[in-house]
């Protein structure tokens, strides 16, 4: 099919393109229904985009009478599938990756704030905005839940940053009015104005949503939690976005902040800040009645295994999410820069990990499943995203199981014909895979990053 | 300088050469002495290579005068370092890196011993040989202490790579008389005969050592172990290398079979393995008598994070090992296949974080010392591998601290000039370093991989 002119005369690309290769997603949740009516793998795929959206998706031959004259790209010895979803990450903290020696409470004070002090300046924010997006996109993470700093002007320039990139971003800035340094602290009642003013300007601003984000309850004041509160009722679709439970030392302290509280998540709960759209970090020392209160409020965990191991926070219980009683939406979050890795396919090893230090097994296709469709869902965002369902929006990224001399050694060149075979190959991609394995990455079905060829260094 | 002519014509090599740029090494255990007196660093440094031993080290203020019309190679903005040295790996395993889902026993069973069969086939073995020591090489690794499989020709085909490339390892035949398939098992009598003609053939050709390989008390009868007991009295100088408590059913299993043992360390003890250049890889369960007596007898211990949290083992006690009442030798191992990463930066990254999740602390110089000096005196190499003092065989490794887009943002391209700046900078080099950050591995002065120059992915 050739390309329309447009008026100007210049070739517009085409209203409609097609995808074709191997794609691997998911229609149904692999911790609760068998994997091979969760998982949906297509050999010989077709994906038919228009407008961004998702138009058509199935197997070539079904779909070539229909779309064979389509403008198609075609990817051979390649694994589609959905964007990357990162239920966790603080932007302002890219550059402290790998802060040495500390855990949770004084890795706040000797490293996170000061840099985060940074972001008062809106031209600096600017930058950083850009290489953290840069990061996300190389690792094909599409859509992420994000901690701006306590800043409006990094919020700013955060969104404006994914704005131009047309990316589905939830973000907010972090409130504090206590426990931290005085130039990070507001109060109460300035956060709450600075938090309103930013939803009303960029809350649904195309694809962007925005995360009312109490950074957690020890340095927020209860009356600081009340006003986030009354934030999610006065703008009930928007996200609430916090840590809970990530240390030892953080919980007893809580405890002793709140003693009027029924523990730990029970300090938000006070707060009504416990419902659907409530994302909580980390989660490693939930007790099993806040587990069955997120279960019922529809809330969501973040789990960020390479930051829990890297902090020493502990081990973060997957099967008491995923249990069938009291089942807890759960996504992967790197969790930068508590985190080690941008990639979520790295984030989905040590979550493999994490499960066998604990007896429990976290299959790849479980992992995979957290990182797309679990992600959208934790993130309430699966009516448009996690999967390539017809209709949703096409942010995808196209994977090279080959994509490292030993990856390439362990892995067949053909696509596997069985679900066994493909699991086989995919575990590779989580245990070895990082952002050399991201050949390319789509937003709204245009190419957002491609990796450039080049020669890896042995062979 | 120009190169000498030799006798045919052809320019040959010059018999010395220089090396300048950074350098990072340790000249005693950061366990023990402070940093700032156990690692060397110098920022403007002079390596002087004859005959592929070290000539001369030290600044290059001090050293031009005499050897500043060396023919001399210059890196600048990189960190050189002694090559890195994994103490316990198996290099059948190569192309079962990643299989799923087990712990040690049934992995052992499911993946291990099918995939060590085909090592019967000496042109098998010797293709995987290769691709294994181009993986060593590509990571920085230069020297080994390496399970073959049980058949003598797996042993002969790696010496026989090893011995081209001209590198220092130490290999064995794995010796097995019980609870293994019978495609893998022997006599006592018939390992022992085989395990004395590879001694005889190949401890001490060049820069091979042999180390007696039974694979660990579970699949060696009593009488097996002594037999190998006899050999390390036969011939004082070869190693020992084997498994010790890993898995805590491992541990019970080993109790059951040797009802008359202290333990499982008296398994070994009983039969005359446990004293100098006996290398027991994992011990996480290991008692504190059992740690005691390991000091005692100069024995070492090969700390395998990533696999310990791979096979979901446990956490290794570190502090344990390195305690001043009785301090063992310990080195870092890859474990491949159990573990996941052929980096022993990778590796670091991983012994970092098994050291957080018991709120120790292992610091980024103490990390590299494990990889470097720590395993040569693990190895009893100390008097020619470890460091860069004079006399010492010439192997070492160029690092980019900014070898990808992430760590040349977070890094800045001068050299550090305080300790404290190096150690931020090595310890990134830890927790996001990989094969990439690795662009030259030289062997005895020579360079035996080189990264050709290629554009990263994301910038």
């Amino acid at each position: 099919m050739s390309s329309p002119k447009s008026q100007s005369g210049q070739i517009d690309p085409p209203s409609v393109r097609a995808i074709r290769g191997s794609f691997l997603d998911f229609v149904d949740d692999p911790f609760y229904a068998p994997e091979a009516e969760s998982a949906r793998y297509i050999a010989d795929g077709l994906l038919v985009i228009e407008d961004g959206k998702i138009k058509a998706f199935g197997t070539y031959t079904d779909l070539q009478s229909e779309y064979g004259d389509v403008f198609t790209t075609t990817y051979k010895e390649r694994l589609m599938m959905p964007g990357f979803i990162d239920t966790h990450i603080h932007y302002p903290q890219t550059e402290m990756i790998a802060a040495y020696g500390e855990q949770l409470l004084d890795w706040l004070n000797q490293y996170a704030f000061p840099t985060e002090k940074k972001f008062q300046d809106k031209a600096y924010a600017r930058k950083i905005a850009e290489i953290f997006l840069d990061q996300l996109l190389c690792n094909g993470t599409t859509t992420a839940l994000v901690f701006a700093a306590v800043f409006p002007q990094s919020v700013e320039a955060f969104f404006e940053a994914a704005e131009r990139r047309n990316l589905c971003m939830i973000a907010g800035k972090v409130m504090m009015d206590r426990n931290a340094p005085d130039y990070l602290c507001e109060t109460a009642e300035a956060a709450y104005e600075e938090t309103k003013t930013l939803i009303q300007k960029w809350h649904h601003k195309g694809r962007l949503r925005y995360a009312v984000t109490p950074r957690f309850a020890i340095t927020s004041t209860p009356e600081q939690l009340r006003k986030a509160g009354e934030l999610l009722k006065e703008f009930p679709d928007v996200y609430m976005h916090t840590h809970i439970s990530e240390n030892v030392n953080e919980v007893a302290w809580v405890k002793a902040l709140f003693p009027d509280c029924d523990g730990y998540l029970d300090a938000y709960d006070k707060a009504g800040l416990v419902k659907e759209r409530c994302v909580f970090a980390h989660g490693v020392h939930l007790t099993d009645g806040e587990f069955q209160r997120l279960s019922e409020a529809g809330s969501a965990i973040a789990f960020c295994p390479t930051s829990n191991l890297f902090l020493g926070s502990g081990l973060f219980k997957i099967e008491q999410a995923k249990s069938a009683e009291h089942p807890v939406k759960l996504g992967l979050g790197t969790d930068i820069g508590g985190g080690t890795s941008f990639s979520l396919l790295q984030t989905a090893n040590e979550a493999y990990k994490v499960a066998q230090l604990r007896q429990q097994k976290l299959s790849p296709f479980q992992a995979l499943f957290l990182a797309t469709l679990g992600g959208a869902r934790a993130l309430c965002l699966e009516e448009t995203l996690g999967n390539f369902e017809i209709g949703k929006e096409a942010d995808f990224i196209v994977l090279n199981l080959r994509a490292t001399p030993l990856m390439a050694f362990r892995n067949a060149p053909d696509a596997p014909s069985t679900l066994s075979e493909l699991a086989d190959q995919v575990f590779s991609l989580i245990i070895m895979g990082d952002d050399r394995t991201v050949q390319a990455t789509y937003v709204m079905g245009e190419i957002a990053y491609e990796q450039e060829s080049f020669q890896w260094p042995c062979s």
